[in-house]
């Protein structure tokens, strides 16, 4: 089953975020609750697409090599190369982090294959600045092909929303320095289970109310302003029709502020259409300049670039 | 069943704080998961106390009238005057918010009568404040009671720790205005529900984890702190057993910031002795001053004043 493609020279420096010829693999996206696998071509291209709901934590111990050949058996005989939470301790193998300031070819070079020339894992990244640490699996890969594919500047602030939304400083094209915030498991923890949750059965849009939290969001006292959602109800000044989209501008308006608050400057969002809604209303509302960028050609970009590296 | 006790004339005048000769009655302090009963003596002293948790939640609708009964059949068949959620719209009857700044005696105006001239309620006070609502129930009792008692000045800031966290302004002996903090009910979502629920199952004491966690807190970046409690463990630069003191030291500190950040100030803490500690602790490293009260006296003293002012 010896493919030949690992004893290749290593080519990034030649490069330069082109399609140049490759040879073809399979790569997948692998986090937590969902997973998106890609067959993608010698020329770049991606040829087939899959996504499920087979993230980590619906694999059995022992159970990754046999989800490996599933793939394989649907999308094609090929190496694969896989990044996200499939590196963690509760996935396939718990690599190391990879320290930041973290390039590509740093990236590239603590691949670790968990199935000899057939199957690797991209680590994560850590950051330790100060007294914080932060950790990020399967976002690296997004944050530099974004800018190998010319998404993005190559120093630039990029960011991921989502449950942990990622902040990534860009500085010549590697990750400087990030952060993660609790945005939206907080709000997902209000929706389901707080004081709050019986006014919160409604939809989140960038409507009047969503602008309105980002707005009394930027006083800096988010724990006095949830309460306010239940003020507002008993005393009759909000309707619950508002609640939801209210309380997530408050939290989008926090964590918005609280990067912007040096100054504003463009964000480049890797995001569905409705959280880049979301943020980019934000990030307008604290004077910022909101770019959106397709994070799954970032992620295409990104881990066929450290591919061509290994083969 | 007429005892003549409202036919007396209004006293507030004359009481200044003392504890001049009324009548017996009992008072009841019921909230939404608890309740603590008195049979407070016509010179003022606390004859009998439970507590249990008979609060609004678990009292069916239109229970109200046999709970007092079986209070009255347990603790002396007297009046009985009753604050808290119980006069919320799910508790025994739904009274108007009194508004803010608010003194006993307009609170005292405000009370109602729900067996007639058998059993009142002392309604809660709602604060309007430029975009601001907040709400209490039950706590304005406490607050004006303190002062009232002398345990506090007449002038002073006022902090009441719990699931939802009260900060009141005292102007004159009146409630000036104040904030609800949702600090303990984040707490709880976190410990129960969260990414970190698996790191926080330790107790929390005012330790050096607390105190790291207040001092953290002190960039205002709460969401990002909450994921590097995360961080810490999987990098290994924390133990667990501090996760559950850290993320309590990173809300508290949050709150007592968000309060103190206009210039350190006495704040006077009517809490328990663990939240006592906690908050004492916090206020400390903020650079304020904290002074317990005994809020249990202070609700004596609150609601027997009222009292007093109907009989």
């Amino acid at each position: 089953m010896h493919h030949g493609w690992r004893d290749r020279i290593h080519c990034a420096d030649q490069d330069n975020g082109g399609m140049m010829a490759g040879s073809a693999f399979l790569a997948v996206d692998w986090g937590t609750t969902n997973r998106r696998a890609y067959r993608i071509a010698a020329d770049g291209s991606v040829e087939a697409t899959e996504r499920d709901d087979r993230g980590i934590l619906s694999i059995e111990q022992g159970g990754f090599p046999a989800e490996a050949a599933a793939i394989r058996a649907r999308m094609g005989d090929l190496p694969m190369l896989c990044a996200g939470m499939v590196g963690s301790n509760r996935g396939w193998a718990e690599l190391p982090y990879a320290p930041c300031p973290n390039g590509i070819e740093q990236l590239s070079s603590a691949v670790q294959w968990v199935e000899p020339d057939r199957t690797a894992i991209v680590p994560g990244v850590a950051c330790f600045r100060n007294d914080r640490a932060d950790v990020m699996r399967g976002e690296e890969v997004q944050l530099l092909g974004a800018v190998i594919g010319g998404l993005t500047p190559r120093d630039a602030l990029l960011c991921q929303p989502g449950t942990h939304c990622k902040w990534a400083w860009m500085v010549d094209g590697r990750i400087d320095r990030f952060v993660t915030a609790m945005t939206g498991e907080i709000f997902s923890l209000l929706q389901r289970h707080s004081l709050l949750a019986v006014q919160m059965d409604g939809q989140v849009e960038p409507n009047a109310a969503f602008l309105r939290g980002v707005a009394d969001a930027r006083d800096g006292d988010l724990l006095v302003r949830l309460f306010g959602v239940r003020a507002d109800f008993v005393t009759g000044r909000a309707v619950d029709a508002d609640a939801t989209s209210y309380v997530s501008g408050l939290l989008i308006g926090t964590d918005v502020a609280a990067r912007l608050g040096e100054g504003a400057q463009p964000v480049y969002l890797l995001a569905d259409p409705m959280l880049g809604a979301l943020y980019s209303a934000a990030i307008e509302v604290v004077g910022g300049t909101a770019i959106l960028a397709d994070s799954h050609a970032a992620f295409i970009h990104g881990i066929t670039h450290i591919w061509r590296t290994l083969s």
